[in-house]
């Protein structure tokens, strides 16, 4: 089944342990629908500037994603700097510039209405809002969100959550969402508020999803899945947004099979985290642009003999 | 098989945000003998001052742990304060007391000579070789160490290390014995130092097993238990001895079955990170003391479902 996702289509420079690449292709919506465009057919919906031409569009073209929602107007891309030189865990950011994002304004193209499923990568919740609105028959909708729309655009985030089939944060974003440090409680208070999954993404140690109870108190069980201790991590950009994709990619695709249970959100789970390490392996979006399906599946493979007993 | 433990028995005054405990049964040879007594038969070599009396021995011998080697003196026993108020997953250490263990000379009874497995808790490196040197027919050795050792104590630490089978140490302390940051780079640089293979402890994260490459590269995929999302964590005080106990506990059974197979020890990492969630959810020795093999097994079945695809 075909994903809408809107998010940033962007700009970054990064500097890691292993070097430094100025102004590289990134953004969540980037990573997201790279990851995801393995797995299913995704649409891009997100605004650029006069500086994001033909080999960026291809970056996207050769993966078969759908850029018709992608606007283009005056003035620059989003842009993003930040380094990872003491702590590969977190990005400390530098310099944001929304540029084109700040007026943005989602416009869902016709061909997007027929998507069954719907992904809200990071960013303002008063648009991931409207696009919602927008698209009120999807299937399943999943969303991400940052510490900054958590701290400071609460009442506008909130409103987003209610409306959500799955939200992806990392466990700080989590534990700041509920104020509550312990992962159990924080998770299930942020399931009160609305989703009724909440996959939290612990980084280098995997994550967990956690399910909200059904009333007969089965299959609320946490589920983790690990992530590939890795012999050299060069970039950590964009693995949350690639373990979204890839998620919710192999969700889409079981749905097309009309398989949406307990058991393929496990191996969505674990998709999620194969293309989160995938994406750790090179600047930028660069490992993701030349995967095989086959390198991924061999990585499936690898996960589960990580973690299973036989 | 038997397992003969060295290690401290000692009294912990812990403050965690759950309250806080005055001079309870503590040490690492503790928590480990009585985690590995679920699996099989446990000796302890240990010194205790006249603090210790008929109703600590009586713990120990609650699980059939073998006493002999507990030598009593004169003095006070070891003596541990430390807390967990800002963070329950790192100690701070706020008084620590060698008393009896300043002058600790381990004398190994003779019954305890035919025990198959040894496992040297965390120690003065010096005291760790000499038991090992007392038993050399041991088949399997394990031991664990700290930061103090590392860091000012490294050619003794280094010597035991190379009569090592399996070392089991927390993620810090691979980093810090490797001179790495990166996991996977810091344990091959450990496994180097002599052990067959390193379980590396990310505290709620799980664990990590990693295997000494086969000289065909078969078999060294690292392996990776899961920790159990604990609603609520009272006092993590012995939770990697704990951890320690049930591994080599595990392993002491399988080795009876003829079993010391790679899925014997993916199953000790299972069950190793079963008595450490344990451990966790009383202050002290208290929940260790009143389990039962059901509630572990039921346990290992848990852990399995929350990591395995089906």
């Amino acid at each position: 089944m075909a994903i809408t996702v809107v998010g940033s289509v962007a700009y970054d420079s990064i500097e890691t342990p292993a070097g430094r690449r100025e102004r590289c292709l990134g953004g969540a919506a980037t990573y997201f629908s790279l990851a995801a465009s393995f797995f299913t057919k995704v649409r891009v919906i997100a605004v650029v500037g006069e500086d994001f031409g033909r080999r960026q569009e291809a970056v996207f073209q050769a993966r078969g994603i759908d850029t018709r929602g992608i606007e283009h107007t005056a003035g620059k891309s989003f842009f993003w700097e930040g380094s990872y030189l003491d702590n590969l865990n977190e990005a400390k950011t530098h310099n944001t510039e929304l540029n084109v994002f700040a007026a943005f304004e989602p416009k869902i193209p016709e061909a997007y209405r027929d998507s069954e499923f719907l992904f809200l990568a990071n960013i303002d919740p008063v648009l991931q809002r409207r696009v919602r609105e927008q698209m009120p028959d999807v299937k399943l909708v999943a969303g991400d969100t940052m510490n900054y729309w958590i701290k400071d655009h609460r009442a506008a985030l909130l409103e987003v959550l209610k409306g959500l089939d799955v939200l992806l944060i990392n466990e700080t974003e989590t534990k700041m969402l509920a104020g509550n440090n312990n992962l159990v409680q924080a998770a299930r208070a942020v399931l009160a508020l609305g989703p009724k999954a909440l996959v939290v993404k612990h980084g280098e140690y995997g994550a967990t999803l956690f399910h909200k109870s059904a009333p007969e108190g089965k299959g609320a069980e946490p589920f983790r899945a690990p992530a590939l201790p890795l012999e050299e991590v060069i970039d950590p950009t964009g693995a949350g947004d690639s373990f979204a994709g890839g998620f919710f990619g192999y969700l889409a695709s079981s749905a097309a099979a009309g398989e949406l249970t307990p058991a393929a959100f496990r191996r969505a789970m674990f998709y999620g985290s194969v293309m989160g390490s995938f994406a750790c392996e090179r600047f930028g979006t660069e490992r993701l642009q030349q995967l095989t399906r086959k390198e991924i599946d061999d990585r499936f493979i690898l996960f589960r003999e990580l973690t299973h007993l036989d």
